[in-house]
């Protein structure tokens, strides 16, 4: 039952596809965006507030919770979702990633990567099992295996070492998910490959072969041209089971999810809307803007007219930009929440697009409209 | 009918009273805590949250809110109460204390006082008219009198100098009030005299003749002992009209204000349990302790066992540790709510103690409790 995954509806013009996704702790509907709760909570906001915004499900990061305050803390809090005051389902990553991009000391072996604590600088050898083991403690209902996050550029023969390694990884951890007691978490594989379509595909069909409840495509969005990342999609995406949750790990801009949502991807996350609503940048349905802007000063408007989430119902720009400009605390839970109900809403329309038969047409509008907006600057 | 102030309850063996006092936004139930919104905001927390937690009236400062955005935006917004999104009623102080404390230079004039703004080292002369027509574009309730702050210590000479000063400025407020539409906002005159008995008897007097609708003690909390402050307090009081309202500025922890509630007080203002949280500090039940303590690493008991609040009914100490040593910015959020709610629920205990004839049996207990848990560590 927990894993389930049933595709209610296929666009006819493109790959997108309307899912629902059965964890223990609710009922998924795909496409969907998850927002990050890097250290346990969605940066400024209350998880009441997080919920209410209907997001159904949170990333949090594997690497952080470990180092600080330990898996051993959360597992005696109960898990993560006591811990952070968050009944709803929680994705958890492997902690792969941030060793590659935040700690300043790393070296690959084939039993693990070794790396260095960015807090302290101690140092960790973290290996497929024990990326298990953590996530165990925290008590996530989707868990991410070990993968080796391969740099761009990479050559092919680096590209397919690592490749392989990330292969091995995948059937340790899927030998010690078999010896545990998973109690109904999920067990998702991550595709690798590079920039290389034939590597994907032939990592898309071992993973599959090994038999994951679900498929991330990893090393995307990791600094190559935004075309090459929409071919690597094209790539990976047909070896892929249909019956089975794709997700897109780290995207992106509504325009990226837009764009992968129309190649068959269903979960999506990124720090995008809360990491630049904290630098002041809000998503609006006319593009994006930074709230800074000498412009605002007596703007009485809301961010965003066309919004209704509680900062544009009580909030204007001038308030928001007096707040960014003094420094105010208030100011992060505001933009956060409206840049995350924005995302959100969006996973909704999409949603809804697709349901009804209309996701073509919802992609054409929202390019027009962005044309448009772009055209009236 | 605005202005209002109607003695509810007398205390029989102190000088503490329950009243309530008519402000344009509503109805106030003294002794009331007013907690503070600097620049517009109290920070880390929505209105909504703020209003939750039972504030009747905020702070705001006139100083900042002069600096930045300026009157005129706030002026166009509507006033303040729409810029910040509070409907409730907001005291503005004078922003004479805060040129005392935040200017690198000032210069004290008989027009008013020359200063310098800490955030760009603009030239600004703010006098007793100007200060009171800043608060008219802010269209607070109850609006403040420019005094001079007295520096701690004072020869008797200078305080003397000071507070004649004083004195004409509350004339010089009074004039222009006279000739200005206050809609229904309230005008506090502010006794000073420092640290002499007779001069803050004769600087309430004077006050008194001139016929304000509350009265502020000014100048205590400034760095002089906590008898000193009080022994102050306890000279000038009964010098104040009973059926007016008193208000302590600045003052201050709970204790200070059970002490001044027994000595007659009835508003209070103080940065102290806002700006404790954001270092961490929190108020309790069983007093006060620092988050970041080791001890609460695995304790998933809440803030205070004793408090219902927000924070308390949802989070432990072991996820707010975490939440502070990891700079999470929702731990300013989660203590600013526990300490507000701490400092609202003390008054309003307080209240209900005049209000039930055991004020005095309320008072001994917090000391009686305060003693126990010292002893108990």
């Amino acid at each position: 039952m927990w894993g389930r995954f049933e595709i209610l509806k296929r666009d006819s013009r493109t790959q997108a596809r309307l899912g629902r996704l059965v964890t223990r702790r609710g009922v998924i509907e795909t496409p969907v965006f998850m927002p990050v709760a890097t250290a346990g909570s969605v940066k400024a906001v209350p998880p009441e507030v997080v919920a209410a915004l209907s997001a159904r499900i949170l990333l949090a990061n594997t690497y952080h919770l470990y180092l600080r305050p330990g898996p051993e803390v959360i597992r005696r809090a109960g898990g993560l979702h006591t811990f952070m005051g968050w009944p709803r389902a929680i994705l958890t990553d492997s902690g792969g990633f941030q060793v590659y991009s935040l700690s300043g000391f790393r070296e690959i072996l084939e039993e693990g990567v070794r790396f260095r604590s960015h807090l302290d600088g101690s140092e960790h050898l973290l290996t497929p099992e024990k990326s298990l083991e953590i996530q165990a403690a925290l008590d996530s209902d989707i868990r991410m295996v070990l993968d080796v996050c391969i740099p761009y550029p990479s050559s092919r023969e680096e590209t397919e070492r690592f490749t392989d390694l990330t292969h091995l990884w995948a059937e340790r951890s899927l030998a010690w998910w078999r010896t545990s007691s998973s109690r109904g978490a999920l067990l998702f594989g991550i595709v690798q490959g590079g920039m290389f379509a034939d590597l994907r595909q032939r990592s898309a069909e071992t993973l599959v072969s090994m038999g994951f409840d679900g498929y991330a495509i990893g090393g995307l969005s990791v600094g190559e041209p935004r075309e090459l990342m929409l071919e690597m999609l094209t790539a990976t995406v047909p070896h892929l089971p249909e019956d089975r949750p794709r997700y897109l790990m780290g995207v992106g801009t509504p325009e990226d999810i837009l764009e992968a949502v129309a190649r068959g991807v269903d979960m999506f996350d990124c720090v995008l809307p809360t990491r630049n609503a904290r630098r002041g940048t809000v998503f609006t349905s006319e593009g994006t803007f930074h709230i800074r802007n000498a412009r605002y000063k007596e703007d009485f408007r809301p961010l965003d007219p066309a919004c209704g989430c509680y900062t544009c119902r009580r909030f204007s720009r001038a308030y928001l930009r007096h707040l960014f400009h003094s420094g105010e605390l208030l100011i992060y839970f505001l933009l956060t929440v409206h840049n995350l109900s924005f995302y959100l809403k969006f996973m909704a329309e999409i949603r809804r697009a697709i349901g009804a038969g209309r996701f073509e047409e919802f992609r054409e509008s929202f390019y027009r409209q962005k044309e448009e907006s772009l055209c009236g600057k």
